[in-house]
């Protein structure tokens, strides 16, 4: 049995030397064939996405490029602007990032800035997030602090540390957003500014905008005097932007080489592309969730890194992988519904947790596990030729045999050390998997019709609320039924009840009656 | 349309005032007579939980009885030598963190101690950490830090980082572990106390132990002389642990009231015992997650709260909820293979990631909203009479009609705040609708066969690693196959060959051939 496994391995391991990175899908359920049927269906794919990379319009629906892919690679840029434009603001965001860490440009105190505080969400943090953990090192030049949420706690928690540290002087700010309009991210700078303002200082004079073009953030940034704004471009999607400004200014700022990253996203690229299947690490994953999930997302990923400092892998990848592929419609318009669940976070540690259920449970997923094969730190020793690295080593191992064992399927990336190089080719990998496998299910990968849907059911509550407000500002008593008469509104009752008991907790409205489920109390400004 | 929600909603809605929270479960799909339908089915679960709260053996394969409901409100306790344990080591656990911060116990140079060090993996790390960072304040006593693996980069990175910030000599560490064998843990004590020893210092007189009465770690602990010791028992599993020492003890040192996290626990315990369905959340919730996976774990289990301080419940839930359920075997050894899927992270951050896919992709999930009245932090305006808050419900009220409108299920948790006491409410709830559900699909919820078959595998991986060191010890070159031969363990090839590959990049064994995929090399001590 093992020796034919042992075989299986062999015979299917994807090695990509010049990256450090193997694939091994030997523990996948895949038959002889499987290769063979899906043959045309990964072809296809392939050719989609030289056709994207040469230009075309990927995106039907926003009638977009899609090129992020030339972000580690200009000269594919299908214009000399284009490519023009991605080599000078590599080159600036590098001469940004080294004139802050010499001091060449400072805090408004006169100081070397110590702090980075970067304002964004969803692909403009979550990027950003994982690398400025993936990458940290002692070495770090500044250290990074985020606000990805409208939650005035949160945002308060963040900016109240950096005071309590006596870091608000010489914290650099970075605003993130493509259109300037993002709620959370707006609100998050607004926040920031009234609490520098709080201190005697101001964000303006510290601030540095990464957005598109005649966006409302680069008007802004631009009236008040903004200390520098980095572009981003209509043809780079949030979630594939962190090898954009978006990704690479943070990440130049702490510290992290990103010529190193660009390189291993660039060189990762090139095995992507490879027409031969097997020595393609991209399209073999596409394959395997194909196989897995039969195309429809019947089974979860579970994503499974045996690093600390990879946690956050999962949740940057739950991001690429469930906003590219969770979509309604195909590209004919017809409803498929698809999609790809992504969860996990780190091992051994989640061995102590749902592991117990990969093991034993429903058999609802398959496993991606990143083993990292160097140390990465000085080895000592816990029993006589035993580190704890052995046992992180052991651990994975064992896991991978037992899931096997009981039939459940995995898959196994490889890399020699957690490093910017490595961490580019990672990205590069799942998103070309992400595109590969978006091509053979037939959808748009690269919209997100839901996000902007849920922007606007926020604004309608937001109006609603407004309209609650206006009514009440007579000062007069209404019940809940009565505010949604008055409004002719009776269909929204159930959200004005949610609304009054906002409020209500807030101070903002009062009402004779403290009990928030008493749907008959009255309530006034 | 509307109207009948609302109607749904004011019929189904659970509101349990004492503990400020409410449960709506309007937007999950049952039928009119489901309640009846599972009648049978939850009064046994209700009945089964109250023997169990008894202290009858409701762990049979362990053969223990399970007690964490007895840890807040200890009268309940079967036998007075359980109340008096369980009394006396929270009256000892609120002594020694009051003494830590009066400054009665210092660390070893005379100096407040500033800093703790949990070392943990598992239930006696997950439950910590979400506390520490749920109810984070300003006023918090101690940082917490946290040692929850074996990566040695990872327990390096947290070493050091104390070392850089000058509090090494003035961290005090808690060694958390039942057995005092969980390789994690002891991993992480043995690398604390060598990085202490180091810089000139020990760990011995600056450690605590949380650990079983006879353990190795209670050995250790009298034998070198700690601080300090406080009890595991063997009636309180690792996952329902944090209202024990386990939980309590950081939390009453970084500063947080553990009277409230128990009353809060308490008084949630009272509601979630009813025999009324209609009034006891944790029922409803049982009953919901029934309907919607029938039964088996059909879909996943998505937990959406819309607060940053409770970023790390879902992996907490993930504890909880997929280590009790995801079970090979039922009580009677049929063979079941239940489970039930959880993940999350936080809203409205997340509506930039995945909930793309919740909204318009495949319907493999339910939902459960946690929404938080307060705003928790001073109101600012973003526009006119509109607060960051205000993003925050409208974003949350938004999805979650949206979800509705599109056919997906949704539950809603609400609560006043993020405090001590709704966190322990919380604790409770959901510890509780585990033991009622797991009843109700006749598992025991309290084992984990799973997590001890790993460690076994691992074990089994390290001692093919040693005999082949040993092996290898004649600095005679080998080949893998060689290796295997020599062993007579031909099975176990391809284990030798990532065990060889692993230690290769570590150093620890030579090859004549760089490349980790050469099959073919020969390698020698």
């Amino acid at each position: 049995m093992s020796t034919l496994l042992w075989d299986r391995y062999r015979k299917h391991l994807c090695v990509c030397r010049d990256i450090e990175l193997a694939l091994d899908i030997s523990r996948m359920k895949f038959s002889d064939d499987f290769f063979d049927v899906m043959n045309d269906k990964i072809s296809k794919a392939l050719a989609d996405m030289q056709s994207l990379e040469s230009g075309t319009i990927a995106n039907p629906d926003e009638n977009r490029m899609v090129g992020h892919y030339w972000l580690r690679a200009p000269k594919l840029a299908p214009t000399p602007e284009l490519q023009t434009a991605i080599t000078e603001t590599l080159n600036s965001i590098k001469a940004f990032a080294s004139d802050v860490h010499q001091g060449k440009i400072l805090a408004p105190n006169g100081q070397k800035y110590t702090d980075l505080l970067v304002i964004g969400i969803g692909g403009s943090a979550l990027g950003p997030q994982w690398i400025a953990s993936a990458l940290s090192s002692p070495a770090d030049k500044m250290r990074v602090h985020f606000l990805d949420n409208t939650d005035p706690e949160g945002i308060s928690d963040t900016l109240e540390k950096l005071a309590k540290n006596h870091v608000l002087e010489t914290t650099l700010v970075v605003v993130i957003s493509k259109s300037g309009s993002t709620p959370e991210t707006r609100n998050g700078m607004i926040s920031a500014d009234l609490f520098l303002q709080s201190h005697g200082l101001k964000l303006a004079n510290r601030a540095v905008a990464i957005t598109g073009s005649g966006s409302k953030l680069d008007k802004i940034a631009h009236e008040e005097g903004w200390v520098k704004t980095f572009p981003m471009w209509d043809w780079v999607g949030g979630r594939t932007s962190e090898l954009s400004a978006v990704g690479l200014l943070p990440a130049a700022l702490q510290g992290i080489n990103i010529d190193d990253m660009l390189a291993g996203a660039a060189a990762c690229d090139i095995h992507t592309r490879s027409k031969k299947i097997t020595e393609n690490p991209a399209a073999l994953m596409a394959l395997m969730w194909f196989a897995a999930t039969d195309g429809k997302g019947k089974k979860d990923l579970v994503i499974l890194p045996y690093k600390d400092k990879l946690l956050l892998f999962s949740r940057y990848l739950q991001q690429l992988i469930m906003e590219s592929l969770g979509k309604a419609l195909d590209l004919d318009g017809t409803a498929v519904h698809q999609g790809l669940t992504v969860y996990g976070n780190k091992g051994s540690t989640d061995q102590h947790a749902y592991v117990q259920q990969l093991r034993d449970g429903i058999d609802n997923f398959f496993i991606t596990f990143v083993d990292v094969l160097e140390y990465g730190a000085a080895a000592i020793e816990v029993d006589k030729d035993i580190t704890p690295g052995d046992y992180l080593h052991g651990f994975l191992q064992g896991t991978r045999r037992a899931l096997t064992e009981s039939g459940r399927q995995s898959m196994t990336i490889t890399v020699g050390r957690v490093d910017a190089k490595t961490i580019g080719a990672l990205i590069a990998l799942f998103e070309r998997t992400v595109g590969l496998y978006a091509s053979m299910i037939h959808i748009n990968a690269y919209h997100q019709p839901g996000v902007e849907a849920g922007k606007k059911a926020a604004s309608n509550v937001l109006a609603l609320q407004n309209k609650c407000l206006e009514l009440l500002s007579d000062h007069k008593p209404r019940t809940i039924d009565e505010i949604a008469a008055a409004l002719k509104l009776e269909d929204e009752i159930e959200m004005i009840a949610s609304i009054m008991t906002y409020l209500q907790a807030n101070h903002r409205i009062q009402s004779d009656v403290a009990d928030y489920y008493d749907f008959s109390r009255k309530f006034h400004l």
